[in-house]
C-alpha cells in the first residue's frame, strides 16, 4: 500500500504545518496511556452521597492533586518527553513556568534520565522553585520586570539543543493530558453511570481539549464544558466569537493556575469543534469548592484546580438530577492560602 | 463427614464463647470484601518521591480518608450490619460513637434500608451530629456527666429489639476492617514490591488486627506494628505485659478517633498474635504527619489517622532502606483544626 494511502486520520508533528494538521488525535492520547501506564497515578474518581443530596444530583469527582508532582501536568510532560527522538535526549528539556508544569516537566525528565532547566521568575514560590530543584531540574530564575523569558529560554535551548516542552500548545502535550478522559470514560463505564457532562478547567485548554478529545471517542454525546476563572474566560469568549479571544491585560484571580493571557492555537482549534461551551466562576465559588472538597472528598484541591467543581457547586452549571464529572486538576497551594480559605 | 470434623478453623460468632472461639478468621475477611465490592471505596495506595527522599526509604499511603464517610469505619459497619438476620433488621441498630464509626453506621445502615439510632454526647461536634442525621441515622444525644451512656443504649435495644454494632470488639467489625489489610496486599504485589513494615493505627485495635490478620495470610512474614498517641499506648504496654492494659483517666490527645481505654478483648486475643510490636507518638508527630500529607499527598488526615505516617516522618520507626506501609485511617477533622495544624 503506498504509503500516503495508510489510514492515519490526520498528519501529525510536522515542522511546516498548519494547525490542523498538527492536532493529536485519539490515537496519540492512546499511545500516551500505554507510555503512562504504571508511571503516571490512574486517579481514582471520587464521591460524597452528602454532598450529592446538597446538589440534588451526583458529582464525580476526577482526583488529579493524586497525580506525579500533585497535579495532571505530569502526564503531558512525560508524554511529550517519551517524543524527544533519541539523538536529542542528552540535550534534555527546557521549561518556562512558576507552577505545576514546572514540575510536571522536571519529575518527567528525572524519570527518563534527560537533563531539565526550568526558566522560573525570581520572585515564583520558594517552595515550588525547591521541589522543582528536588525533582532534579535545574532552576534558572529571571526578573519578571526586567528579563525576556522568552529569550533566555530560547538561549539556553539554542546553546544546548535542548527541547523546549511548551505547556498546553503541543500535540504531545494534549496526548498527555487526553489520558485524563480515557480514564473517566473507564471510571464512569465501570460504575454503570453515563454523566450529563464532563466540567474541566481551562487555563491554556491542554487539559481540556485533550479530555474533551478522548471522550468524543470514548462517551460519544457526552458534553464536555470548560470553566475559567471570571476574568480570565478567554476560551469562553473565543468559543462564543469563533475566534481566539484575549484576557484584559488588568485581570486579576487566585487561580494562578489558569492565567493564561489566550487560548492556544491548537487547543482552541481543538476546543473549537469538541467543546459544548465555556463557563466561568468567581475567586468565592473556587474558594467554597476548595472547602466542599476538604469536607466532602478529604482532598487538597488548589484554587485554579476547584473551578470545575466550584461550576457544579456554585449552581453555574445544573446538577439537578444529573450525574456530573468535574475534574479536580491539581492540588499545590501553600498552606497560607489554604488557611485562608479554610476560614471562610 | 460428621459435622464436627468439617476443616473449619475456629468456630464463630457463638453466643456463649470464649474470646477465642469468637475470633474472625481471614475466610471472615474474604466474604467481608465480596460483601464490600462496589459499596466500600477500594482505596488507593499513594506515594511522594520527594518525600521518600527526604525519609531514605519507600513510604506507601493507604489512603482511607477517600473512604465512605471519611474513614475506614464504614467497612466493619456494613460489613457487620450485613450479617444481622433477616428476621432482626427491621428492628435496626444503635451504636454510640460521636465521630467516625456513627458515620459509617449510619451510612452503612442507610444503603441496607435498615432504622438506625445513634448515641452521642451532646458536646459532639456540631458537625459530625448533622452529618450523621445527613446520612439517615436517628441522634439521641445523653449528657456526659449525668447520664449512663451504655444504659441508654442497652435501653433503646431492649426496647426496639435493634441490634448493638459495637465500635471494635465484634468479629464482623474486625472482619470489615480487615479488608485495608487485603487491599494493601493486593496493591503491594500489583506494585512489585514487598513492603518491609505496615504500621496501622490503633484505639480498640479493630484495625489493625483485622489488617494483620489478612496480611499474615497474604504477606506472611511481614512485620505489623501498631501506633498510638503516647499516653494512650494501651495496646503497646498491653503486647509487652501480655495482657490488657489500660490508659491513665487523664491522658490527652488531639488524637481524638485513638481515645479508648483499653485494648478490645477480640481485638487484644488477635494482636497479641499478630503484631510485631507497638510504638507510640507524640500529637506534634501526628501534626507534623498532618502537614506532610497536606503537602505530599494533597490528602487531609485527621489527628487520629495520621499516627501511623507519624512514626515512620519522625523517626520513631527506622526508614532508611525500607518500603513501609501507613495506613491513614481516616480525615475527619475540623476545619478550625486543620488550620492551627497547618500554621505549624
Amino acid at each position: 500500500m503506498p504509503r500516503h494511502l495508510v489510514n492515519r486520520p490526520l498528519r501529525r508533528h510536522s515542522m511546516t504545518s498548519s494547525p490542523t494538521s498538527d492536532l493529536p488525535t485519539v490515537l496519540d492520547i492512546r499511545a500516551a496511556a500505554e507510555r503512562l501506564l504504571g508511571v503516571a497515578v490512574r486517579t481514582p474518581l471520587l464521591e460524597a452521597p452528602l454532598l450529592n443530596a446538597q446538589i440534588g444530583g451526583r458529582l464525580l469527582i476526577k482526583a488529579e492533586p493524586l497525580q506525579r508532582t500533585g497535579s495532571f501536568k505530569f502526564r503531558g510532560a512525560y508524554n511529550r518527553i517519551s517524543l524527544i527522538p533519541q539523538a536529542a535526549r542528552s540535550n534534555g528539556v527546557v521549561a518556562f513556568s512558576s507552577g505545576n508544569h514546572a514540575q510536571g516537566v522536571a519529575a518527567a525528565a528525572g524519570i527518563m534520565g534527560l537533563p531539565a532547566t526550568v526558566v522560573m521568575p525570581s520572585d515564583a514560590p520558594a517552595i515550588k522553585r525547591a521541589n522543582t530543584e528536588a525533582l532534579g531540574a535545574k532552576v534558572v530564575l529571571y526578573d519578571r520586570h526586567r528579563d525576556d523569558r522568552d529569550a533566555i529560554g530560547a538561549e539556553i535551548a539554542n546553546r544546548a539543543g535542548a527541547t523546549v516542552v511548551r505547556p498546553y500548545d503541543d500535540p504531545g502535550i494534549i496526548a498527555g493530558q487526553g489520558t485524563v478522559g480515557l480514564e473517566i470514560a473507564e471510571q464512569v463505564k465501570a460504575l454503570g453511570v453515563r454523566p450529563d457532562a464532563v466540567l474541566v478547567c481551562c487555563g491554556g485548554g491542554g487539559l481540556v481539549s485533550g479530555t474533551a478529545l478522548a471522550l468524543a471517542e470514548t462517551l460519544p454525546g457526552v458534553p464536555v464544558w470548560c470553566v475559567e476563572p471570571e476574568q480570565f474566560d478567554d476560551t469562553r469568549r473565543s468559543l462564543q466569537a469563533g475566534r481566539r479571544q484575549a484576557n484584559p491585560s488588568d485581570a486579576r484571580s487566585i487561580c494562578d493556575a489558569l492565567l493564561s493571557p489566550t487560548p492556544g492555537i491548537l487547543t482552541f482549534e481543538l476546543n473549537r469543534r469538541l467543546l459544548a461551551g465555556g463557563l466561568a466562576v468567581s475567586d468565592d465559588d473556587a474558594r467554597n469548592a476548595m472547602r466542599a472538597s476538604f469536607e466532602h472528598f478529604k482532598l487538597v484541591v488548589e484554587p485554579g484546580g476547584a473551578v470545575a467543581i466550584a461550576a457544579a457547586l456554585s449552581g453555574k452549571f445544573p446538577t439537578a438530577g444529573q450525574t456530573i464529572v468535574a475534574v479536580a486538576s491539581g492540588g499545590n497551594v501553600d498552606p497560607a492560602m489554604f488557611r485562608q480559605v479554610l476560614s471562610g
